[in-house]
């Protein structure tokens, strides 16, 4: 063990900032973290957005389902998936239209999200270890009409979620993940459904004792009933025409 | 500046390892680490599948093209993005018809690339902590059918790339990464295209350099070229159709 594992082993998502914002320093700090994640043969398919502006910021809590700490935090990343940076390398080298069958595939949709993915998490693991808590804002994936207007984000662009940064003004808990053998395989994918099921009963019990537990017996809920609840809702099914619109995962 | 901030602006892939092996309570920890990952809704979109046997790694290897750090390396970790899990959690919950929409969706499809590469960047950084070296190998996607049927994934549960783990056997440099100014914009995306190029442009002189003093002027390369080819090269692009038959970006 070391301070790195232990600041990774202890993350938890933090809700509630104080207004202290971060200097120019940290930020440029924490964009080289992400910046030196690995990246899938060299492309850095991403672009960070700093967010400042207060009213952007409002405007972006709105977007993203009126979460208070997306407008009060140390400050705010927007995180996207980026090729339209090599439509403009392929274009200087006279590449333009031999490059774009693959700029706008499946595969280079998946190498942007695991790239931007990739950077945040260093980012993340960085602010940690500086004191500073974090939130992942997926909710700006509810509405990616307007936070494209609101960013100016051109083709070939997509925002994909926000990363909030600053100094925690609240106490919170680790949720228990999901058992080790649940999500570790040895040599290839468990293929016994009934020791599967199994194992989500007993993940289902630590998660209803963990809820029993905060909220002094309120909260009754398992892993798989929030899981069936959240797919049931079927949320953001525009996203299919979305990230068309925006030249990604056409071919 | 920090332990954890070295160990993060220090990374650099490795590509050869010693023979030693990982032990159990090393992969135990590097996969709690992993668990440890912010998970959009908690979902926990991701299996890991280590792979210890030696004929799989070795086949692997082969499938990936031939990378001999894919067969020989400390330990083989393939990171999955999954949503087989919610199909089991809803069909427990008597909700399998109706989460199908949701689980087959585009968003899903995000969500869970997203989930899998915040775990494994995780991992990355715990292992490198530890003085591991560690190496992505997107190389899998080369043959995702042979890597789906050698580790027997069902549908729903999608290979997206390894990361190999293990005692580094040689030194490696970093690459220099895109300017802070081309990553990083604030308020809104940068709409100047001559600017943009112009500092395209001062980065390709900067990786001009580096290779040339890497190969004793032996090597001229630049960003907008390295990119430019490999986008013409339109790889793997028989992955619009794979995905959708492992039932992922349906909807």
């Amino acid at each position: 063990m070391n301070q790195t594992i232990e600041t990774i082993l202890n993350h938890r998502s933090v809700r509630k900032f104080t207004d202290k914002e971060l200097t120019q320093e940290q930020i440029r700090l924490l964009v080289e973290a992400a910046q030196s994640a690995s990246t899938s043969s060299f492309v850095q398919a991403y672009s960070i957005i700093g967010v400042k502006d207060k009213e952007k910021k409002k405007k972006l809590s709105e977007l993203a389902g009126n979460q208070q700490y997306v407008e009060n935090n140390g400050h705010l990343f927007v995180f996207c998936a980026d090729l339209y940076r090599h439509t403009v390398a392929s274009e200087m080298e006279g590449k333009k239209e031999s490059a774009q069958d693959s700029i706008e595939s499946t595969e280079k949709f998946m190498v942007s999200l695991i790239d931007v993915a990739l950077a945040s998490q260093n980012m993340a693991i960085a602010a940690e270890s500086l004191g500073l808590g974090i939130c992942y804002i997926g909710g700006i994936r509810n509405n990616l009409v307007g936070v494209s207007q609101l960013l100016k984000t051109p083709d070939h662009v997509l925002p994909v979620f926000a990363l909030v940064v600053g100094y925690p003004d609240q106490q919170t808990e680790k949720k228990p993940r999901a058992p080790f053998q649940h999500i570790y395989h040895e040599n290839e994918y468990e293929q016994d459904v009934e020791k599967y099921k199994q194992e989500l009963q007993e993940y289902n019990n630590e998660i209803t004792a963990y809820y029993q537990e905060r909220t002094n017996g309120k909260r009754t809920d398992t892993w798989t009933a929030q899981m069936a609840g959240n797919f049931e809702g079927k949320s953001r099914m525009y996203m299919k025409e979305f990230v068309k619109q925006k030249k990604f995962d056409l071919k």
